[in-house]
């Protein structure tokens, strides 16, 4: 991680919203494991929405060895935007909207997870960071499993983010207008687990399940 | 709005999830603002969170007319993907972890809106969209802020929706486990509506920004 910026996570537009520091990045990424992978196939940019997970400096996100995502990401140039969105921002002129959130844009090159055993650990560092205690309650993971699973990282050292909190920055002139302004705070909300109807009799959610939280 | 998928809309993998068609493709675009568009500079992918709205057939987005992103995009090739997590599916086997999600994948090429009028009217269509009746009680758009705001669409003829929904699927084997597995459901809650600091006495929220739902 860079504190200072490259020339392409320099934030351009409002960029006193920006920042550089590694413990503003890592702290989004590890708020939020959905992430959207933009990479180039065919000459055109895709978009595929997945989970991501860090490990010290580093960002990772997995899938089906037979998708197109991660054959088209490996040794190839990615960008990896995490976002959470706090609020929608009520200002008394349409041109003064915003949204509050925070985000990150991280640049690099795909590499792909060879060893297996390093890939069964990414794995499992993967699963415990979301819910601690569960990679050993599941049934062990097979070799045919971990052939049909590919994992794909990359260093995070041309990332940035990008943060909106507060109220609506009005016109001066307008903030004696009689229009109702303010923010509308938004959030993941995690409901109460459902049981998979094959659920064996008597088996309840685990803390790490009660527990979860994201955002 | 094509009912048959193109090469790159075609979801490979997984295709029992795959929906190609306009109902299915317009709800869940009007269901969450939130998107994320890719798109290349400087030979390199580049993802950016913003806001989409859509009139009939075609998506749109703005921002500044400074912005980097939007200059980009214009006229060029880019990937609109609009993602709603529904859940996290939580399997008998870390294999078998899934989420429950609703997305959709735009490719198209952006063009901007040059008349002003016509530029106007579908920031009126985005507001109103949104919060019915917030528009015309807003002070009014200047042409000055018209020309800061650029707004770019494309037309929805090359999209797919990829839907997952329901309990874990497991291997026949696990299910006589006694390992915990079911659905953590998520939702974007909105809170209560927070008054701006310097909000006139005596104005509430109005039913727009109170009955205002996403997800």
């Amino acid at each position: 991680m860079m504190d200072a910026p490259s020339e392409r996570t320099r934030v351009k537009r409002l960029n006193k919203r920006a920042k550089y520091d590694a413990e503003t990045v890592h702290g989004i990424l590890d708020a939020m494991p959905i992430c959207h992978v933009g990479y180039m196939f065919n000459g055109a940019p895709y978009v595929t929405p997945t989970l991501q997970w860090r490990e010290g400096s580093r960002v990772y996100w997995h899938g089906s060895s037979a998708s197109r995502m991660l054959e088209a990401c490996e040794d190839a140039q990615v960008c990896l935007t995490v976002t959470i969105l706090d609020g929608f921002v009520m200002a008394r002129a349409a041109f003064n909207h915003s949204c509050n959130y925070r985000s990150v844009m991280a640049f690099g090159t795909a590499r792909k997870l060879t060893d297996p055993a390093q890939k069964e650990q990414s794995l499992k560092a993967f699963t415990e960071g979301l819910w601690p205690g569960r990679w050993d309650m599941l049934r062990k993971m097979t070799a045919q499993e971990l052939k049909a699973t590919t994992v794909l990282s990359m260093e995070l050292d041309e990332a940035s983010a990008k943060i909106r909190s507060g109220p609506p920055g009005d016109d001066e002139a307008d903030y004696g207008l009689p229009i109702w302004a303010g923010v509308i705070p938004v959030r993941q909300e995690l409901l109460a687990p459902a049981d998979d109807p094959r659920l064996l009799a008597g088996l309840a959610p685990p803390r790490h399940v009660t527990d979860f939280r994201i955002g």
